[in-house]
């Protein structure tokens, strides 16, 4: 099953030619959940074929426009599609009132109806879950209200030995021993063990996503261990007072937490404008930190 | 002096690869006018070069996002290039109340002031003017209160004759030929008069954007003879019932009312995505006015 990241958008505030603000659509099976909603982020979907009314569940990091202008136009496009389904949309509080204003002024109803749900900017908690994942939020710290998110794949089914089963097994009966149960006779003695038939799952995977923040070690613990992890870098660390100052990041710092946190890969993203060579960026955290790749515009990261 | 137009976007509603939301600029001289703003109207400005820090006046036609859910992010990138003159827009009124929630719950107050204006949209008044231009609005026939905007340059100067001219004039009084004012003594006597020393100036040229309507003749009358007339036409007239429905215009009732006004130049736009070429709307439209143009994305007419 596909568990896989495309970046939509690289640029902070100031866009350039070329690198769009934020977005980012995490795919779990056919499922895409889509992480910030960025200025025309319903083009870079377009761009990059991802069937936007398949999306059922948005996550908004903070309501700077960068990460949430582009929400506008998506659910406009998903309305003239025809869109039925909700759309359930998670994020900071006054996030619903924005919406609710720009529908009401523009005179343009939904077909479809929009769940926002106010998420705890502070906390560590789950918010979201459905059979491929849980989402938990993650504490930033900007200079509003802002989180991260935290995608964990739900525990998957053990995996069937061909060779060694018998034959003739229905399919609910195949079910239960992916399940980990085993297959008992009317009596309830147990006929076939499904250790005997199956073997280990593989680990579920993970993706941390870790918008706008200043460098704070406690994230560390939260996201210890993850297959991937987004970290913002605005700036190279010669810049350490300005991303203080702006609430943001530098290269080293991201590469600091990806180490400390021991996670697998680590992508940097959220670059200012003033960097048009964005290797310094990647060298910068590569020397913390070896497994990192730029979240530039367009890559997929299967995991 | 320059008066030019260049076409940001000619997408309709739904966006797709290559075709933007509505977005146009009118320069005159350095100054430019934007009329209308679709979503990352900001980066298609970044791609035409176009100096968005010289904005000082936006021109609405109507609440559909695809006219201007490009404002916030342009609103916000001016406050991060440290804007401090303020911006004037235009446009239906809710339009302040959707920035000023938006302002206020992102907590960006902006460097500048946002002047709104709220136009009334029935009818067919001048607006504004300004050294360079006088902009009327067009009133359209849309789903929701939706006006065009009619740019007449200012009279120009007249045209100074050099080898009719005597030696050491001073430039003010230079200026007062191309004003058409005569020169006089002290007692009051004419001693130079304009038309000897300067010919006609050019006359002024005008640009008229009717945004989204349908066919309406009565147009005609305000847009007669202008030098360009831009029409919308989301669709062939094989969709006519369509186009009424959804309160459009067809091709060839573009080319139509550009007869009828005995206009210039018509420039069509705002396709409908089911269009991937748009070789037969510029067929249709040219068999009712020949000198019609696609208002494509990057397209500069120069008047």
């Amino acid at each position: 099953m596909e568990f896989e990241l495309t970046i939509l958008g690289s640029a902070s505030a100031t866009p350039m030619l070329g690198r769009h603000h934020t977005a980012q659509v995490l795919t779990v099976g056919r499922e895409p959940y889509l992480i910030d909603c960025g200025e025309a982020t319903q083009e870079r979907l377009i761009e990059q074929r991802i069937r936007f009314g398949r999306i059922n569940c948005v996550f908004i990091s903070h309501l700077h426009g960068d990460h949430f202008f582009g929400l506008f136009g998506l659910l406009g496009t998903l309305h003239l599609q025809g869109r039925t389904e909700p759309l359930r949309i998670f994020g900071p509080a006054g996030l619903d009132e924005i919406l609710t204003t720009q529908l009401r002024c523009s005179g343009t109803p939904l077909n479809y109806d929009v769940d926002f749900v106010a998420v705890d900017t502070e906390r560590h908690q789950l918010i979201y879950a459905d059979q491929l994942v849980q989402v938990y939020t993650l504490p930033m710290r900007h200079r509003i209200p802002c989180c991260g998110y935290l995608f964990r794949e739900q525990p998957r089914r053990r995996r069937l030995l061909k060779e060694a089963l018998p034959d003739s097994l229905t399919p609910e009966q195949l079910q239960a021993l992916t399940r980990g149960e085993d297959l008992r006779d009317e009596a309830g003695h147990v006929w076939l063990r499904h250790h005997d038939v199956t073997t280990e799952p593989p680990a579920p995977r993970s993706y941390a996503y870790c918008s706008d923040t200043v460098y704070q070690e406690s994230l560390a613990e939260l996201v210890r261990g993850v297959d991937l992890l987004y970290h913002e870098c605005t700036f190279l660390h010669e810049m350490l007072d300005r991303a203080q100052q702006t609430g943001h990041s530098t290269a080293r710092q991201a590469g600091q937490l990806a180490r400390l946190a021991e996670v697998k890969q680590l992508l940097i993203g959220h670059f200012s404008s003033r960097y048009r060579d964005l290797q310094p960026l990647l060298s910068e955290a590569r020397r913390e930190f070896e497994p990192t790749q730029l979240a530039v515009e367009g890559l997929t990261v299967t995991l």
